[in-house]
């Protein structure tokens, strides 16, 4: 959801180093594990579950200390408190890490539905079981809790995992796995289940981007470079999202009232994260009821870059806010920055949204059916929102107890990505001598 | 399901010809297009289909004389009788094509449908709404067939398309696109709704696969050095599948008559598609049986590529047979030959088909319900049989109305591809005022 430093830069670092990794000896472990999670029935999954909990909390000082190591290693580099927080474990989190995993085990599990089950006219019994996707890899940044987290959602699903954090991360990542490891051998299970990738070289990035024969799917959570990085480079099919360019339309008959809480907790509550508000569009006639809005915003900070015509009825107010650029309305802010354009109308708004919008959560304003249906109907962004804030396109506002990523392209998943979306199917055909004529 | 010709070579030809094609300017179109054609009702779809199959009929004249074109010039460059047959329309099968487009007409449309609408404990009612994908790319062979079934597939489901059929069938494309876009535009409805890359300069290929900009879906409809191109070079989500090495397990107690049927319909019903048996594991204990099941195969003119065991017990009961290579284990034959393996038991087969298969389709002829069991849980190929033949995998088969493609991988679709695997969804939010908190 925010940028990972450089990972847009594939080349290869010019360490000397000898290789220390066997990307495609992991990924036939990972292969060989996946097929035994496969096999496994929920209650298993479960256990495996609760004991890393336990297991994390029991090695809590090697945890702690190995993320010590990292937080300083961090600091030294320079890197900035707000990515020294999310690096940072510490007793409290570790707690609420291991909570997070009881939780998946809590989930219910999708492995093993069997969906539209019927007998075909020649009486083969054909239905469509749901089966784990076999080994998903994941590229992230510097947080350790994702590690644990994809590692807990994958094993839930039966999915073996080859994990990526970011290279301040290492230490930490490490000793999170060697307590997975360690649990999941207690239970019997492979320890290749949950592989991480923990040399900070980049050429191994490279190198995971092509393991197609043993990764079924790849999920970068990072910014637009490494999504794009990914997409150009990975012959493993991707799944693209976590870019937000979202968008509010104001129209003419909004209610107002409730329109200044709506923008300003879509660009406010959490201004880092994908689904916080980027661009208001407003509709000329009701440009004056702009003022309460950019108020709001301002008392909370935010900096408004307006177009020219918004700029006039700002500054009439009395309200500062500076000139947008053109460029200003392709961007994700993840900051206190909004984007704010007048427009003609419904069309011009949905217009705007189909030319700017990453189609991860834009929404309409208004108290008119016709224009939320036409807006709900013409815009075909992952989320599309009726008087709503965009903050809601989220797992677990969503209801579907977990997250994964958030997809913003067409294939296999779109918008918050749950258990089922780390799933698939196998059709199974029942016969008795059946053969095609 | 067969080899496209040299598409796994990527080089441009050296053809000095200027561009004609702009293919950024194509892709915008069909992006235009395709916002047009998702706020169609299914009635207006119909209609269009019904027109389009109307104006192949009454184009017939112009289309089969731009065919006879490329048939000619496909025997001036030596194309063997089997791939002209695939090239070859006449009266009577445009008349079929045009009564296939009828029948899509006929099917039900999934665009639309609400999915797991409820109202959040917050009171934002939550729902997931079936659409369109948007645009869909294909890249298929000689085969014109193709260009008019997956135009209507597309239109039936609100996609635009952009079709890249083989360079023999330019002609007959051009004329089949030229009804189409004269029945689109007579229903007041976009030609750009369904487009083809005529040029047959290989280059247009490379740059199709990366127009992920306007392009949400590629469809590779070829051999596997296709599908390996666009694995390779594609920045577009692709849907790989279509390579079937196909394995049938005869157990120690299969019901052995009727699996001398089912080995003979599987391999030699119609050896040249993808879904067809391509090797046979034999149970040590069965292998008196495999007599019978090697006699029907010889009788049908199967070619039988036996490992050491089983050559001696077909050698021993008089069949022909020659010895198989290592590497006969992972070809898709795609023609009348047959690997024979003998393994010792259920165990050894699931790890044979684990390592060799495609994961398309495999099956287990067996009476034991727990050997069944095993097969079914333990294999993940896209179709698993119990007693049955590897040929149903197959849209028609399976009663999904219609086939786009055979997936075999583990992203958005499995297995056959029908008219819900051209769409996504998009999450709609109802609200009245809601903010996250």
């Amino acid at each position: 959801m925010s940028p990972e430093p450089n990972l847009s830069d594939p080349t290869p670092s010019d360490s000397s180093s000898t290789p220390t990794v066997n990307l495609e000896a992991m990924g036939r472990r990972a292969r060989a594990a996946s097929r035994r999670l496969a096999t496994l029935g929920s209650a298993e999954k479960n256990r495996a579950l609760l004991a890393i909990a336990d297991a994390l909390l029991e090695r809590r000082e090697s945890i702690l200390e190995a993320n010590a190591t990292d937080i300083e290693a961090a600091r030294q580099q320079g890197m900035s408190e707000s990515l020294l927080d999310r690096l940072r474990l510490d007793a409290a989190r570790l707690e609420s890490l291991a909570e997070d995993v009881r939780q998946v085990a809590e989930l219910e599990d999708p492995v093993g539905e069997e969906l539209g089950s019927r007998l075909l006219p020649n009486g083969l019994r054909l239905s469509r079981r749901r089966i784990p996707l076999g080994v998903v890899a994941a590229i992230y940044e510097a947080r350790p809790n994702v590690t644990v987290d994809i590692a807990a959602l994958c094993l839930k699903t039966g999915n073996a995992t080859l994990l990526r954090g970011g290279k301040e991360t290492v230490h930490s990542n490490r000793a999170l796995r060697a307590a997975i490891a360690a649990a999941l051998e207690a239970q019997g299970l492979p320890a290749a289940a949950v592989q991480s990738l923990d040399d900070p070289d980049r050429r191994w990035v490279s190198e995971l981007l092509r393991l197609d024969r043993w990764v079924d799917m790849l999920v970068p959570r990072g910014g637009a470079g490494l999504h794009r990085l990914c997409r150009e480079q990975a012959t493993i099919p991707v799944i693209t999202g976590g870019i937000g360019i979202c968008h509010l339309f104001l129209d003419e008959d909004a209610d107002f009232d409730r329109a200044v809480d709506i923008v300003e907790n879509a660009k406010v509550q959490r201004p880092s994260v994908c689904n916080a508000l980027d661009t208001l569009l407003v509709h000329r006639e009701a440009l004056e009821h702009l003022a309460p809005i950019a108020q709001r915003l301002r008392s909370r900070g935010v900096e408004l870059r307006a177009d020219d015509e918004a700029l006039g009825a700002l500054r009439g107010a009395g309200i500062e806010a500076v000139a947008a650029g053109p460029e200003d309305f392709d961007q994700e802010w993840l900051s206190l920055i909004l984007g704010i354009r007048v427009v003609s109308g419904l069309e011009e708004a949905i217009e705007h949204v189909q030319e700017h919008s990453t189609e991860h959560s834009d929404g309409i304003l208004t108290t008119s059916l016709e224009r939320a249906r036409s807006f709900v109907d013409q815009v075909q962004s992952a989320a599309v929102y009726v008087n709503a804030s965009t903050r809601f396109t989220d797992g677990g506002a969503f209801g579907l107890g977990a997250e994964v990523a958030v997809s913003t392209q067409k294939l296999h998943a779109r918008g918050p990505m749950g258990l089922k979306e780390l799933t698939t199917y196998k059709w199974i055909g029942w016969g008795d001598g059946h053969i095609r004529s």
